[in-house]
C-alpha cells in the first residue's frame, strides 16, 4: 500500500508540474504496464485526454497538435513495440522542430533483459533523435524525489521548446501493483504551489557590431535576393517584408514561409519561381550576387538547382536554432540568430534603397509567370495543376491547409499563389515522409479551425488508420484525397524512363475504394464530378460537420504532360520576353 | 555514367551474394532513393518481390514469411521516416529471434546533417535492437569493393541467423543518377561464381562432462517438471519428449511450444496447468524438487507465478541461443546449449525411471481439468471460450494456426488442448504487441498453407493496413475476429475495479463495422451467427481462397464472468479430489 501512495504522490506531483508549464494535451495509448501515469493524467481536471489505440498515428495527431498551438503535446504508451510504434512521429517533430514530450512505462530494473512479457530495452529508445532522454527513478514518496519528479518534468517540457524545439523521452519504470490511489490525490502541492522551476528559453541574438559588419558588407551588393522556407514566428513576416522594402530585395517565399498569405506586404513576394527558375534564359537575368537565406530549404528543385549555379554570391544562413541547414554548402555566412530580430536589427541600420532595377526583374519575370497560367487553371478536366491554383479561391479567410508530401506540396508550390487571406500552410517537411498526414492533420485540426487537407491517395491510404480519431472526437475536416491510383511523383522523375519496372516499383497502384473506409469511420465520402462540382462543395465549407472526404480522380500520364506542357509555353514566353528586353 | 556503371556492378554483386545465401523473398516498399537497389533486386530472376506501401506494415509481412520459412527475410525502403516504420517489425524480430534483413537507402556523406530533403540521422537508426548494422560504402567498381559487398552481405545473412536469430541493417548511401543500367547487368560473378563466402553457423553444446554432472544432479530429484515456451526447432519434440519418458517429467507445454499438436509422444504433456495451477490446493500437491526449462517464457501468469512460488527448487534453464530469460531470477543453473542437443546428451546418459508417482499427480489434475471443462465447450452463445476450445477440432490437418496478443494467445493456451493434427501455432511473441499481426500472418501464409489468424478487434484495427496484401497477392487466409468492441484483457487485470476511467482508458471501444474495410480490400466478410454457422464456414476451408474475414461478436463483461465461473468450478473439482487423495 505504500508502493500505491508513493506511485501516487508521485506521478501528482510530476502531472501538476506538468500543468504547470502550459502543456494540457495528452494522447494516450491503451496498455497495462502505463496505467498509473493514464489515471493520473485523467484524474487532472485541466489535462485533455486523447485516446488512440495504434501508437504510430497517436504520435502523428501529437505532432499535429503541437504544430497547431506551438506548445508541447505529451504522449503515453506502454512498453514494448508499442513505444518503437512512436519512431516515425518522433523523428518527423526532431527535423520539423516541434516540442512532443514522450512518455513510455517501462518495466523495472529487475525486468529488463531477462525475457519478462513485453519488455525490450528502451534505454536511449529513440537514439540520436530526440534531444534529451531520461530513464526515470522509480516512484517514491519523498520531498528529495517529489523535487526531482517535477524537476525533471519542467526540464524536459522547456528543452521540448528551446530552439530547435524537439522530441523529449522520459522513460517510467513502474512495478505492481500499477493502480494509483486517486481518492487520495492531491495536484495541490505544500512545496512552491505553483511550479517548481519556471524554466526563461532565451533566444539567440548577434551582438550589435557584428550586424553592423553584416549591414556594412551588404551594402557592396546591388542584386540581392531573400530566400524563405519553412518558418513558424507570426512576427517574421512584418519584419523581413519590412526588410525587403529596404533593401529593394525580392522575397522568394516558399508556400511554407506563411509569407504567400496574410496582411503584411506582398509586393516584393516571389511565387512562381519554381516555375521560371526551370527557363535557361531567365537565370543569367536573375543573377544575384547576394543571398540572405532564412527558414528550412524551400521545396523547389529548381531553387535548389539556381542556388547551387550561383555559388559565387555571397550568401548569408540565418537560423534561429542554431542549425546547419544547407544542403549544397553554399553559405559563406551562417548566422546563429532569431531571424525576426535578425531583420529588425538589419532594418535600422539599413537605409531604404533607391535603386529598383533588379527587383523589378524578378517582379516582371514573376507576373509574367503567374499571366501564363491559363492552361492550368482553365483546365476543363479536373487536374491537379488547377486544383492547387483554385485552393486560394476556395478556402475561407483564416482557413488552415494542411498538404501531403510528394506531388501536393509541389504543385502548391507551383500554383498557390500571393493572396492576403490569413490562410496558415502546413506540411510534414521535417522528413518529408508520407506517412502520417492524416493523423498529424487531424490534430491540428482540433485546433487551427477550418482545417482542409490535401493529399494523394498512397499518402491517404498509409495513415487510414488515422482517421479514427476523427470518429471518435467528431473533428471536423475537410480531406481532398488527389487520387491518381499510386505514386503520381515518380512520372516527374528518372525512373518513369524505364518502363521494365516501372508500375511494379514506383507506380505502385493500389485500385482502392477509399469509401468503404470513410465510411467505416463515419464519415462522408464525396467524389468530385467537375470543378462546379467541387465548388459547390467547398462553398458550404463552414457548416459542414465532421469527417469529409472528397476524392479528385486524376490520371499519372495526363497530369504529367499538362505539366510539361505548361512548363514549355510559359518558358517560350520567359525567353522571349528576357531576350526581348536586352 | 561511369557512376552508373559502377552502382549496377556493386548492386548486382551484392545481390547475386545474397541470393546465394538462400535468400529468396524481399519486401520492398516505393521510394525514390532506393530506386537502385529495387531495380537490380527485381531484375534478378530468382528474388521474389513483394510490394507494400506501409512500410510498417512490410517489415511485419518479412517477419511472417521469415517465421514460416526459417530464413532471412529482406526489407528495403526508401530514407526518411521510411525506415522509422520499419521499427516495430525489428524489435519484435529482435525479441522473438527472427533472422532479417534490413536494407535502407540514404543520402551520400555530403548530403547528411544538413537539411537536405527526406535525409535523417540513419546512423544506428534502430540502436541495440539490430544485431549487426554497417553504413555501406558508396558504390565503386574495383574488384577490392565488388568482394566487400559480396562479403558484408554473406556476414549479414550469417549473423542474422546466427542463434539468437535476428534483425540486421545495411544502410546504403546512394548518389544520383539513382538509376542502374541493367541492360549491362550481370549477376555471373567472375571471382568465385558460386558464392563468395559460405558461412557455416556453429551451434551451441556443452561438454560431455558438464552433462554428466547435470546427469547425475538429476539422479536426486524425484519430483521433476519439464517447462517449455516458444521454441522452434523441429527435432525438439521428439527428444524433449523421450527425455520426459525416461526421466518420469511431466512436460508443461505452452501453446507455442509446438508440442501440444503433432505426432510426437502426448502422453506425458500437461496442457491445462493455466487453470488448475491458479487452484491454492494444487499448487503444493505438485510442488516439484526440479525443473527443466526450455524456449521463452510461458504464456501463462498462473505458471509463472507457480514457478516463483517454487523458488527452492533447482532450476536448469536451456537456452541455445545464449540468452538469458530468467525474469523472476530463479536459476541455479544457465546452461547455453542446443536444446535438442541437451535433451538427447542427457537422455543417452539417463536411465529409464520406474517411479511415475509424481509424474502421475499432475496427469490426473490435467485431466480432471479437462474432463470439467462443459461450461466453456458447452456453450451456448458464441464465447472466446469455446471458440479456442473448439480451433483443434475446426482446424485441417497441417493448418497454422497464427493467434493475436492480449486475450487470443491467453485462451489459446487455457483451451486448446493436445492433439495429434500436425498443427503450427504462431504468435508476435517476442515483445507481445498487438501491432502488425495481420501482417505477419498474411506473410507468414504466404509458404504456411492453410493459415488460420484468430486475433481481437484491437488488433485486427491497429495492423488493417496490412490487409492490403491480401488483396495484391491474392493471399488465402481465413481471419477469425473476436469482436468484444475494444481491450478485452483489461477486464481482468485489476484496472477494471476502478469503473472510473475504465471504458476511457482501457475498455476504449471503437465501435467499427470492419465490413467496410474488408470489402475495401476485396475480402469477404461473414458476421458468424452461431455455432452451427462457424461450423460450417470452418469446413469448406480447403475450398475457399482469398481474404475471408469471419466476425464472432462477444461481449466482455459475459467472457469475464464465464471464465471466473469455470476457473470457480475447476477448482473445486481440484480441490475435492486432491483433499480426497489426502
Amino acid at each position: 500500500m505504500d508502493h500505491q501512495v508513493s506511485l501516487t504522490a508521485y506521478l501528482a506531483a510530476f502531472v501538476a508540474e506538468l500543468v504547470q508549464t502550459g502543456i494540457k494535451d495528452v494522447v494516450v495509448s491503451p496498455g497495462s504496464r502505463s496505467t498509473p501515469m493514464a489515471m493520473v493524467l485523467a484524474e487532472h481536471p485541466e489535462i485533455n485526454i486523447h485516446i488512440h489505440v495504434d501508437e504510430r498515428s497517436a504520435a502523428f495527431f501529437a505532432l499535429g497538435i503541437a504544430k497547431a498551438t506551438n506548445k508541447p503535446v505529451a504522449i503515453l504508451c506502454t512498453s514494448g513495440t508499442a513505444a518503437a510504434n512512436y519512431f516515425p512521429a518522433i523523428v518527423e517533430a526532431r527535423y520539423s522542430r516541434v516540442p512532443l514530450l514522450v512518455f513510455t512505462a517501462d518495466r523495472p530494473h529487475e525486468l529488463r533483459e531477462v525475457g519478462a512479457p513485453q519488455a525490450i530495452d528502451q534505454i536511449h529508445l529513440y537514439g540520436q533523435h530526440v534531444k534529451w532522454f531520461a530513464d526515470m527513478a522509480l516512484p517514491e514518496n519523498n520531498k528529495e524525489m517529489i523535487r526531482y519528479a517535477r524537476t525533471v518534468c519542467a526540464r524536459a517540457a522547456a528543452i521540448a521548446m528551446q530552439a530547435p524545439a524537439g522530441p523529449v523521452h522520459l522513460n517510467f519504470p513502474f512495478r505492481e501493483p500499477l493502480i494509483p490511489k486517486l481518492d487520495e490525490i492531491t495536484f495541490q502541492l505544500e512545496e512552491r504551489p505553483n511550479g517548481y522551476v519556471k524554466v526563461r528559453n532565451g533566444e539567440l541574438t548577434i551582438p550589435e557590431d557584428e550586424i553592423r559588419e553584416i549591414s556594412f558588407k551588404l551594402n557592396e551588393y546591388k542584386k540581392g535576393i531573400i530566400v524563405c522556407g519553412n518558418i513558424e514566428d507570426e512576427q517574421f513576416a512584418q519584419a523581413v517584408t519590412e526588410l525587403s522594402d529596404a533593401l529593394k530585395f525580392p522575397i522568394l517565399a516558399d508556400p511554407l514561409s506563411q509569407l504567400r498569405s496574410g496582411k503584411h506586404q506582398l509586393e516584393n513576394i516571389v511565387e512562381s519561381y519554381d516555375t521560371f527558375l526551370r527557363n535557361e534564359d531567365a537565370k543569367p537575368y536573375l543573377q544575384p550576387d547576394v543571398i540572405l537565406r532564412f527558414g528550412a530549404m524551400p521545396v523547389s528543385k529548381a531553387l535548389t538547382i539556381f542556388l547551387k549555379e550561383n555559388h559565387q554570391a555571397e550568401q548569408f544562413v540565418i537560423d534561429g536554432a542554431g542549425g546547419w541547414r544547407d544542403p549544397s554548402s553554399l553559405s559563406t555566412e551562417m548566422i546563429f540568430c532569431n531571424e525576426t530580430i535578425f531583420c529588425e536589427k538589419l532594418l535600422s541600420l539599413s537605409e531604404t534603397r533607391e535603386s529598383v532595377e533588379f527587383l523589378e526583374k524578378w517582379l516582371d519575370v514573376n507576373n509574367l509567370t503567374k499571366a501564363n497560367m491559363s492552361l492550368i487553371k482553365d483546365s476543363y478536366k479536373l487536374s491537379e495543376g488547377r486544383l492547387f491554383y483554385q485552393l486560394e479561391e476556395m478556402l475561407p479567410e483564416g482557413a488552415t491547409l494542411f498538404v501531403g508530401n510528394s506531388m501536393p506540396i509541389r504543385d502548391l508550390d507551383s500554383f498557390f499563389l500571393n493572396n492576403n487571406k490569413s490562410i496558415k500552410v502546413m506540411a510534414n517537411r521535417g522528413a518529408n515522409g508520407i506517412d502520417g498526414t492524416v493523423s498529424t492533420a487531424l490534430g491540428a485540426a482540433l485546433y487551427s479551425k477550418p482545417l482542409y487537407l490535401v493529399l494523394g491517395d498512397l499518402t491517404f491510404f498509409h495513415d487510414l488508420n488515422g482517421l479514427v480519431a476523427a470518429k471518435l472526437y467528431d473533428i471536423d475536416i475537410r480531406i481532398i484525397v488527389v487520387n491518381n491510383n499510386g505514386g503520381g511523383i515518380f512520372s516527374f522523375l528518372p525512373q518513369s524512363q524505364h518502363p521494365k519496372y516501372f508500375e511494379l516499383l514506383f507506380g505502385t497502384p493500389l485500385n482502392l475504394e477509399f469509401e468503404h473506409a470513410v465510411r467505416m469511420f463515419d464519415g462522408k465520402f464525396t467524389k468530385v464530378k467537375d470543378w462546379e462540382h467541387l465548388g459547390e462543395l467547398m462553398n458550404q465549407s463552414t457548416e459542414v460537420k465532421g469527417l469529409n472526404v472528397y476524392e479528385v480522380v486524376t490520371n499519372r500520364d495526363s497530369n504529367l504532360t499538362e505539366h510539361r506542357e505548361f512548363w514549355r509555353i510559359v518558358s517560350q514566353e520567359i525567353s522571349n520576353f528576357v531576350k526581348g528586353v536586352h
